[in-house]
């Protein structure tokens, strides 16, 4: 067992940047803070991090990060760390507390990010993967082509189970691939789970009846292991065709344990990735973290999207929406399903299109399929035809021409 | 169930301040992005997160983080949000979804950090607490006044499992209370755990029959959570007293589902806690993110020590210290047992002692033992002196003049 596990990352320390990758190095391995006799040139041989590579990118003034060493310039690079996979064996968790675990808060860091991860092929001997992945969820939709058409139930919490099945009739009978839960709504005591599951699959059923096609409903079973699998095995026994978890609430041990239990399809939503990603300086970036998870068994994740309502810069989403196709092993790829959200509407169908060249992907609206002028199947009808005009290389005023819906909707999007 | 959920927030926003908390208590409750026939103002009475306060700090010209609107000026203020309970009920990995989830990305906030939690008692109902806390570690451990005074196995890997319970057999006959893995040793193929905790307990359990007094021990068993279960049964069966777990690693559902199985006090590990805390302007205090943990079980939590050698200020460790012995509701105080360490020697007991006026603690060091001239034992005499001259309210050199193992101390320290 020879193989090495590589962390990539963005340094920025007031040390020489080379003593600072060793001190990381040194920490996250065999380093002791006082030399000992028992720390054998042949242990670190053996059991120490190395320095792979550190390239020096500019020097600044200033600490991106307070706390930490002062210094009269602060040094920003790239650097490779590598471990032997023999440190710790193909443990995903143990991996966090190796690759970001106490590093952050080093005096020799003002500022340092994780950006992304190369596992040995171990990793996917010990971890399942999607089950379902892009094929599973086209096969229980039965969306053969193109992107799933879905929306998020809203308001987000306060709608009781009568009034959210409500909800799900317009969007069955608009046309809709696929439906989430918002990440708030678990099972409050006005919306409880099993209530909100049962209303919601008796209008998912009775539509799939006469036409055949079951629509996806992500039901949000974060919570509790238990609570968790019991809430999986009802939707199951409703027909329900998918969960939804939040990552961040419920963690990585919890999702593992899930993952064997579940007999769905997992929906990961990624509530709270802002804390972990907002600083330029200091925290994960996707391509690193969604690794993690896919090994973990995820099968669809949260990408945010074009011109989103939130901070996050294009050129991010759509790094992070090539991440989690990029295959992790040669024989094991591993391949989630990209999730697009947040303010889109058909506008930005082509220039997603053209970034990830493919569609095998959800993308979600609520305005731009509720604010329809002719309603939630019009909203729809012209959500999926900006996607079929992206595909077919045709542009949106053009396709629109002799399309009402979409044409419509070119004017309130 | 009137019963509402607290968070006070640091917030800097290039909005008006109060419209920033607005759509953040609407984001994270009843709010649409589109003005919805279903959202009546009786749902967002009952549903809708409140604004409770807020004050104005200071502005600022620049944004403390990148990614959000453009405005000439930032505000920073003190925000309290609350939250009806039923919204989503007591359950922990929601709350997290709830107080901490897509917040931190919105374009209105420039900065946004989790101060504070205050929870409804439904959540004391709904999960354990700590099984042991400090009573039920002196118990097992026999130290029945003072801090325990431990240390931590290094190199942090490398050693295997007759080299780990070599060192194991000095640090016991040293006279020592606690010992703990590196949180970066737990399965790896050069020192399986199996092998470990065999060998450790052996020389463990052949010293607490010659005293009668068992020295914890707490083994890393983070991992999945079946791993977890069979690792923390091989401990019990081996008399061992503690298990460890990374709590960033693991995450809260595999710790809930873990706690419900386990006979022994969890010792939690903070591991990552600096991507979650390093950038002021962003993430979480210790005193919201150990309420989680503290609930969902842990019996003893990591808050650094002062003088420390990464980057958080002697202040930060101080409340984080008092945070975890706060009790968390009248009638189910849930307290932690604090755990100092990172370059900790009798220098920072009375400091210590000061500030949080109790020794109700596990007290780790490394270098401030094994670097004592005279040896191991005189390294734990000597920490646990300076303890002792702290409760007296008696200064370390006064207290060390008829006791060599401190006055040999006060050289090297």
């Amino acid at each position: 067992m020879n193989d090495r596990i590589y962390a990539r990352y963005w340094l920025e320390t007031g040390d020489d940047p080379l003593r600072a990758a060793q001190v990381i190095a040194g920490e996250q391995s065999s380093g002791t803070f006082l030399k000992l006799a028992t720390e054998t040139p042949a242990l670190k041989a053996r059991s120490g991090a190395r320095v792979e590579s550190l390239q020096v990118l500019e020097t600044m003034a200033e600490p991106s990060l307070p706390g930490g060493m002062k210094s009269s310039t602060y040094t920003r690079c790239l650097m490779e760390l590598s471990w032997p996979l023999e440190n710790l064996g193909p443990c995903l968790p143990t991996l966090m507390a190796t690759v970001a675990g106490n590093l952050f808060e080093l005096a020799q860091v003002s500022g340092l990010r994780l950006l992304d991860l190369k596992l040995p092929p171990a990793f996917a001997k010990a971890y399942p993967g999607p089950a379902f992945g892009m094929a599973g969820t086209r096969r229980l939709s039965g969306v053969m082509q193109g992107p799933l058409i879905g929306t998020i139930i809203k308001p987000s919490v306060g709608l009781n189970a009568a009034e959210t099945a409500e909800q799900v009739r317009m969007l069955v009978d608009g046309g809709i691939d696929f439906i989430k839960d918002d990440e708030l709504q678990a099972d409050g005591s006005y919306c409880p789970f099993n209530d909100r599951v049962a209303a919601v699959m008796r209008v998912v059923n009775e539509a799939s009846h006469k036409t055949g096609r079951q629509v996806m409903v992500a039901f949000n079973i974060t919570g509790d292991l238990d609570q968790m699998r019991r809430r999986h095995d009802f939707v199951l026994k409703h027909q329900g065709t998918c969960v939804m978890v939040c990552l961040n609430s419920i963690g990585l041990t919890g999702l593992l344990a899930f993952r064997q239990h579940s007999a769905l399809p997992i929906h990961a939503h990624r509530a709270g990735w802002g804390y972990l990603s907002r600083s330029p300086y200091l925290g994960w970036d996707f391509a690193a973290w969604q690794q993690i998870w896919r090994l973990a068994g995820v099968d669809h994740l949260h990408v945010n999207g074009l011109r989103n309502k939130f901070s996050e810069p294009d050129a991010m989403v759509v790094a992070a929406a090539r991440s989690v196709v990029t295959p992790l092993f040669d024989d094991a790829p591993m391949q989630a399903v990209p999730v697009f959200s947040s303010a889109q509407t058909g506008l930005q169908a082509h220039d997603t299109f053209a970034a990830l060249g493919h569609a095998d992907l959800i993308c979600t609206a609520g305005g731009g399929i509720f604010g329809h002028p002719d309603g939630i199947a019009a909203g729809v009808t012209a959500l999926r035809q900006a996607w079929e005009a992206a595909q077919a290389g045709v542009d949106l005023a053009s396709y629109a021409a002799d399309r009402p819906a979409l044409k419509r909707a070119l004017g309130f999007w």
